[in-house]
């Protein structure tokens, strides 16, 4: 029985920041399915892990998770050495309060508006739904101002919490992924620094082993919608 | 010229979170209002300390830091052993990430819920405006259900990240204080785990300071409303 259980879904932006985070460590994971087509995520074994009901959830010995970030941060905390070693800044300790600040910023203005477009231009698709023109539109907007500093930010620094690559860079990366596989992609590819950022850190082996593992089940998704 | 300067609003949520961590920390600040009437928020010399121009802003001699949270966090870490001390949980290593958890949990499933619930209740009825029911009907469920959560989680631990107060109790602070004025508060009253720790941690002497600064300005914000 491995140490490190993750219990969560292959497609769930959540789970695979979790999933890069172990890998960037390079630690070793069972992965457990929770599968939602049946709601799994609401049963009462799940909810003794998570009570809200949410992927990932996540088992490091006896200490159960849950909360993406919260697992990525307990990682970093408790093997910082492993794998590509520390995912901190490494200008030393007044830039982990920057660091901290992009953290913050990925979760409260770059996730919402990706929330909501990821719904329109991401699933919609998928189940064959029409994307609302007007919602899309409106975050477009707002991701284009969010992008407008990120790359002010960038234009200042290779990564967004100072030189090296960090948790404040990780937590993008699934969203991110998804956001550059639809036409919203144009709003990363026109700003120079931040498509520099994004190839640099998508290109991150850990990150290559995690789109590997989601692509069958895209394909699988896929093919079930064609049967309907 | 003092060292910590917090540049913010008397009356925002965010930049109270700041003020409660320094009071804990006993660490002398000068405040600089951002007059949000004329919008100095969105003005060059804010969006210099916060692109996204939004209040709190933090200087710590040089380093220029926001998001309240981000904040925290750094003055947690660099100040750890002021004022009433550590506020990490003491249980060990293993709890850091439980407290993790909750720091997350205020974020993801606390705060979007009281955001709304704050306009309709508390902002709303001070502008004379009415508040809509169905939307106060659909967060009301929405936080019974979250803090039934709680409600089960402060049965196991006296706080949330577990036996001592730490950022995660914290982070509560400006919201809970806020909710408890409004008919919200049978939701924390009927629970006797939450009123217990509403009730512990609002009587710390660190928030009633805070609580005895913002007065003067809601009693302003009242009269000026008279008048119109
Ligand atoms: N803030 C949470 C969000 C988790 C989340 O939204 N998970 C989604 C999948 S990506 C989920 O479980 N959705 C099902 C639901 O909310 O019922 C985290 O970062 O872990
Ligand atoms: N996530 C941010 C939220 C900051 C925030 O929403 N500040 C409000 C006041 S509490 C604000 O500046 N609102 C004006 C605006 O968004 O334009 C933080 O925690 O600092």
């Amino acid at each position: 029985m491995r140490h490190f259980k993750v219990h969560g879904n292959l497609l769930s932006p959540a789970t695979q920041r979790v999933f890069a985070c172990l890998h960037e460590k390079n630690l070793d994971y069972q992965f457990i399915n929770i599968d939602f087509s049946t709601s799994q995520h609401k049963t009462p074994p799940f909810l003794a892990f998570n009570p809200f009901g949410q992927v990932p959830a996540f088992e490091d010995g006896d200490l159960k998770l849950f909360e993406s970030r919260a697992i990525t941060m307990h990682i970093e905390y408790a093997y910082a050495e492993s794998g590509t070693g520390p995912l901190v800044s490494k200008e030393g300790k007044s830039n982990k309060g920057v660091e901290g600040v992009w953290i913050e910023v990925e979760k409260h203005q770059f996730e919402p508006i990706i929330l909501k477009l990821d719904w329109e231009v991401v699933m919609k698709p998928v189940f064959g739904m029409e994307a609302d023109a007007a919602v899309v539109e409106e975050n477009e907007r707002k991701l284009a101002a969010v992008l407008d500093v990120y790359e002010a930010r960038l234009k200042e620094s290779k990564y967004l919490g100072g030189e090296s690559f960090t948790l404040a860079d990780l937590h993008h990366l699934p969203n991110l992924h998804n956001m550059l596989g639809t036409p919203m992609k144009k709003h990363f590819e026109s700003r120079p620094h931040v498509k520099a950022w994004c190839d640099e850190i998508l290109g991150r082996p850990a990150w290559k082993k995690v789109v590997e593992m989601q692509e069958p089940e895209w394909k699988r998704l896929a093919a079930e919608m064609e049967k309907h």
